[in-house]
């Protein structure tokens, strides 16, 4: 049983940059590149897409709500059809700098805000469905397993790769316990590890309150802002490796 | 010998509009699309796109330097990376909104100040038409004729329109009038006219100052803020028609 | 009994003009400036600070959500310092200009969806109220009369000046009615003066269904893009004044 | 003789920090923060005024191109009004987030290119002048020490601080040694402490090439963007104030 490991870059914007590409990418294989709608100008965006085509790793479009200023962590009141045009637009600009460096856009990861109500709000995660299936249906399309989301881009006839987490803990609802609670990051690499192994080997995760809840993904997620995000993904990767669960490249 | 009628339209930005893109693109061959660079939001390129599309008019992007306040009519000194990487984004969010309507991309004409400089400076050219070779080279280049763009843009393979205009005098130099000098705008239908036949059957235009100067053009623009736009279009098509002159399609 | 009559101007942004504020201009006694969140650059704000200081109107400061695309009409989820920051800024920006013109901020008007939702909710109101308090409580607040905000603004200490409408229906219960029904928009000339006159005068409006329903107000607002809008301001000063109802200068 | 040590502040913009405003502020005696053109957004503005505010170190703004995306370091070819009318907005912005937190709006110092340019352009001097004397002529304005900006600062009756740099190597002319030349940083503290006080009590560097150089100024100016930039101005501070030069304060 192949696992993915993605992370979300390009997040800088103009002379501002957030997180270390550089030193995440190398243990990834799947990067989610900001599309210059809540972070990402064409310049961040194309040294990125370049990054992770030498590296071999999947590139990924990760549009958000189009706000800059508050990062795509709230939501926009858009009409659905605003929603659609905005992350087409968005789709677009980055699979132009992708063409530019001779690589394949392979899947598309929505941000912050976008993903969180992509995954309860049917007609939020309509309106991002139907912009990656206007733009490429043969993308794949990322989303928060057990969500709303991955029910509408399957119906829809996407590819859905599942996501779940090695660094955070889990409700026994199955939902992710909220990041201002106690235990919610999970920063050891053991447990890291442990997590990850115990999804991929027996696709359930045990929660923070013990309740073993099943959990079926195909990609992990590695959060790049988190405490020594870097050393955690290099573990992970060379830990995965030699358990012998392969990785998908 | 056919000849092809071009407009740019989709410049407005969210609440304001520019123009009146549903008078003036029926009578037009080919509509110039902004890109959200100088103007345009995803809804109204995907509004004027649609637009275009139901006319059955040649749809091309419109991009500009990034400067929604100076709407692209300033130079900015980005260097050509920067500019070729700013270029690729506004051609891609377009051709997402294209590719949305299945309808399809055929021209790049460069906006404003992006066009003068482009038609003039080499290295501004040569950001330009990597962007454009480097997207897809099968894109018609439309650039003013005679100028730096037109050689730049030939020597690296494209095929290149060149641009001349019913509504504006031209020196004897082969230039443009500076419009605010008299006689620069050619508000008088039958002017338009018979400059465009000039053009198309003659391949020169007697310039401002009487002097017959050699002109050849795939293209004619027509703008669509002077005043009288759609009633001259309208004109010219129908003349245009009636005197056996082909128009692309 | 003197009425102030104001009308929203300066809402243009860069090339895009909004409204004809030189022919609206010359009809009001107030007019609420756009502040560059929802509309309105430095150059556009200058000039229009410029046009009502030389007719003689007084100069107010109309902020709104920070949202040119969606030109402050849709409710964004700011927190309530970071909507009071944004003010803060917008009316510094704006009485910097005034100042550069050596004319005088008078009040503060909010825009669009920031007007409608402090006047129904108190958080909103007050982030508000606390950024007019902290920059000039001189500052004359106009508010929607019988609104949260005309309570929340006298609560701190701020001259309120409740607004009422000319140019649109009431409904039984003192608020607007919705603009998409029958009736909404009140476009004769001699309704909106009856209309007025019986605000002035008896402090009340006839609703949509025949209802006497009271209204205090001292500010009559006439909206710049409602079809006739300066012959509609002309004939309802004009009128004010010569049926003897004082006009606010 | 007392001296000023300054230091740019506020840079970020909303997700994006810029520097570590909080390690540098305590030990210099200026501020000048950022505006909203080039950096800054209002909540990161209000909060820089306030550090500034707590640690009794004054408030100056320091505005420049409107240019978030090139961080104000690229010269932008606005007309002169226009430039001043941005100025004016930024100015006004920020003193309104400074009256807010009751602290006082002291000084100006321009940024990037807008610092630059207007040490050797009358035309941008001018118009940045403009700005500040009919916003408030009370305002001191820091200029290049020598440059054209002093000279046209003065002429229009500001007071005018010159700055010079204690990290930065000067050539014989009396300009700054270009950064990309060996030996244009001063980064060894001592030398930062000798070039500081030769300057203070000599009114003179010693250039690169051993020249010496008649340089008078009230103000030195500490980059946040510099290793060490913070070990750099305590150490600095410590060692004027032990050497009894007086700090400004």
């Amino acid at each position: 049983m192949p696992i993915d490991l993605n992370c979300d870059c390009g997040e800088g914007f103009g002379p501002w940059p957030l997180g270390d590409d550089a030193a995440l990418l190398p243990h990834v294989t799947s990067a989610n590149i900001a599309c210059g709608g809540h972070a990402g100008d064409p310049d961040t965006m194309r040294r990125t897409v370049r990054l992770a085509h030498e590296l071999g790793v999947k590139i990924g479009a990760h549009p958000g709500y189009p706000d800059l200023l508050g990062f795509g962590r709230r939501v926009l009141p858009l009409r659905p059809a605003e929603l659609t045009n905005s992350l087409l637009a968005q789709l677009g600009a980055l699979a132009a700098l992708v063409r530019a460096e001779q690589a394949t856009l392979h899947h598309v990861k929505p941000h912050g805000a976008l993903y969180n109500q992509a995954a309860i709000d049917a007609i939020v995660a309509q309106a991002l469905v139907e912009a990656v299936v206007s733009f490429d249906r043969q993308l794949v399309l990322v989303a928060l397993a057990n969500s709303v989301l991955e029910e509408v881009g399957r119906a829809a006839g996407l590819v859905v790769a599942r996501e779940a987490f090695a660094d955070r803990a889990y409700e026994s609802d199955g939902t992710l316990r909220p990041r201002h609670l106690a235990g919610a990051l999970i920063l050891d690499h053991a447990q890291n590890l442990a997590q990850t192994l115990m999804i991929v080997r027996e696709q359930q995760v045990r929660a923070y309150d013990g309740t073993l809840v099943p959990l079926h993904a195909e990609t992990i997620c590695l959060h790049g802002d988190m405490p020594g995000a870097a050393a955690r993904a290099a573990f992970l990767r060379r830990e995965l490796v030699g358990q012998g669960v392969l990785l998908f490249k």
